[in-house]
């Protein structure tokens, strides 16, 4: 609605009388953020919910859990965050903090679906649940040091099934993410114990097996929770056994996106496509354009194929980012994948884009939001909200 | 002294009593600013020299007008600003708001030096001021744009002589910038008129020879006002003959930048570098390594030759900039030029450069100044100034 208000010369607002009829091409349109590589304060997640809505996304995709640190505070077992957050007060999600979240959202069209990201991406977990992650040995005695969630250990599966009980009555939304990206093998290449279980279980040298077994298990579990789930590519990639309702999230730019598009999608299964949309990367330019080219169902395959894909998430990963660069990151590069997300197929001149985006990217300003510049110029109410 | 303060676990501040022995390797440790290609809001500005004052810079170089808008507004010609600012009255600076700049600048320590860039970058200049530029001819006609300020013409002169004797009285500082960088023939080429100059002048087909007659004029006028100048490098490489106290800003980074800060310094100029630190220019990472690891002085001359080196300035030039994400693009990677400009020059370790400057960095946060993240981790106090 706000899109159709107008200011005039005189600094009238103004809306015309019309009737709109309008829909998204896309079902899926999501903003990934990463709550763990720096913690973000609760009102930098609500203000960005509120130009998610600006933007007609209607997905924030919360990674709020990785290596780094561990901010969300379980009722179940909080020592997670009392020993994984970056500090235990200051830098953790409280259950009314989730709650705020979730309802600040849907009050705005948007779900919340959680990322628990498991077995690698889980080193902050380590410091407050004993006996979690895989002990990594030097040799023959352990080094002190840990890996991806110990894969062989009933006490693994016992936690996993409290924990997503918990995990999917906070969070309402019928999908969880459950991660399963960028395992790293080589600790439970040195662990005697795993390299004897991988033996009984005839996996060989074949890590992506105790891979797919823990995911397996874990995915059993959330099962059982009545959650519909989503995973990272990898998931797919090392042929786990999936619900047919899984949806699978690209994410890798080699081997070539559209390629996994097309695998995937021939599997049948949904997807949706995050690859040339990882907003954390930047370089020097429009590079709004390049991400606004980019067609989620851009690949070779049947009509049915294409009607598999849900659409998909600009990611803000948080290497390089928290409350101070958020916003003018993000905005209004986001914009264009929203507008790749909702509006036809066709709708794609570079030119005329420009000049929506620019007058779009002034409304955001004008309503206080940081949103960087596209190129030279200016906005008749410019930013001062320093 | 604020760098000496810091908390202890209670959250109480404390200071240990010292006495400290510090100096700067170099005299000009600048910032540049562009308030052409985007406007930035009074206070954006003083909020960063608050911020260059604790980082020890010293020079605050005002890169106020350039082809996109003309914001500086002049008593003697109020018509520049009338027509060439973005608005006449939002996008502009009023004498007091230079005024404001200079004393607050003035109470940091900071020195304001103001360029007026000729002749090129000067497409703004020419909306209130009818026959400053070059009139472009396609073919035998004038096609209606216009190119460089027109160097043919008495009353260019004129004009220059009364604009420079108000910019040197309002501008405190004993030099001024010049500019003098980019220039494009093509315009001057098609003109008949400048033709025929050229050829009364002998110039032959040599266009840096008009530039260096204009250039030769403008530096006379600005001489007789007692001002010192500044130019970029490209008023030196046309071998323009210059008074012996001009400062040449090396802004190319091709040539290579070590080559000419030798040549220049072999001519026994003074010299300052902003070549690798154009910090508009951003990568994905950690990018400050690069700005941290350069130094002004490494190029092949004797001491005396390095001793002429003044200094530096990183510059954030404004395409992609305005008060939106100005402070989080800027610091902390303007803080590496300030401790490379600053220190000794055998302090380069990049590791405890990197423990220093995201201690700094949380300080700057902790005072509200949105500077970004280094890379993975968290202060104890985050940015919440939304």
């Amino acid at each position: 609605f706000s899109q159709l208000v107008y200011e005039d010369d005189y600094g009238v607002n103004n809306i015309n009388k019309t009737s709109i009829l309008d829909y998204p091409r896309f079902s899926h349109r999501g903003i990934l953020l990463d709550t763990s590589r720096h913690y973000l304060p609760l009102k930098v997640i609500l203000a960005n919910l509120e130009v998610m809505a600006m933007n007609k996304f209607n997905v924030f995709h919360w990674h709020i859990v990785d290596d780094s640190s561990f901010p969300f505070l379980s009722r179940t077992f909080p020592n997670l965050s009392q020993q994984g957050a970056y500090h235990p007060y200051t830098h953790v999600y409280t259950p009314v903090d989730v709650k705020s979240v979730i309802e600040f959202a849907r009050m705005r069209g948007i779900r919340v679906i959680a990322e628990f990201d498991t077995p690698g991406h889980t080193q902050s977990w380590g410091k407050g649940q004993t006996d979690l992650l895989t002990p990594c040995y030097s040799g023959s005695s352990p080094s002190g040091t840990f890996g991806p969630v110990n894969p062989i250990l009933n006490s693994t599966y016992d936690f996993m099934t409290s924990f997503f009980k918990e995990i999917s009555s906070v969070f309402a939304d019928a999908y969880i993410h459950l991660g399963g990206d960028e395992v790293d093998f080589s600790c439970w290449k040195s662990n005697p114990d795993i390299q004897k279980f991988m033996e009984q279980q005839g996996f060989g040298q074949d890590y992506s097996k105790l891979e797919s077994y823990y995911i397996q298990r874990l995915l059993d579990i959330v099962s059982s929770t009545k959650k519909g789930y989503m995973v990272w590519q990898e998931v797919f990639d090392n042929e786990v056994k999936l619900k047919g309702d899984t949806q699978i999230h690209v994410w890798k730019m080699n081997p070539q996106y559209q390629d996994e598009m097309a695998r995937v999608t021939a599997a049948g299964f949904h997807t949706l496509l995050s690859s040339p949309w990882y907003l954390n990367r930047i370089s020097y330019g429009q590079d709004w354009q390049d991400i606004y080219r980019v067609d989620p169902q851009s690949f070779n395959g049947t009509p049915e194929q294409k009607k598999l894909v849900i659409g998909g998430e600009a990611c803000l990963w948080g290497e390089y980012v928290d409350a101070t660069n958020l916003t003018p990151r993000l905005w209004p590069r986001a914009s264009a994948v929203a507008e790749r997300l909702w509006s036809d197929e066709n709708v794609k001149d570079i030119g005329s884009a420009y000049s929506r985006l620019e007058k779009h990217r002034c409304h955001m300003v004008r309503r206080g939001i940081p949103a960087e510049p596209l190129f030279v110029g200016h906005c008749g109410h410019e930013y001062s909200g320093l």
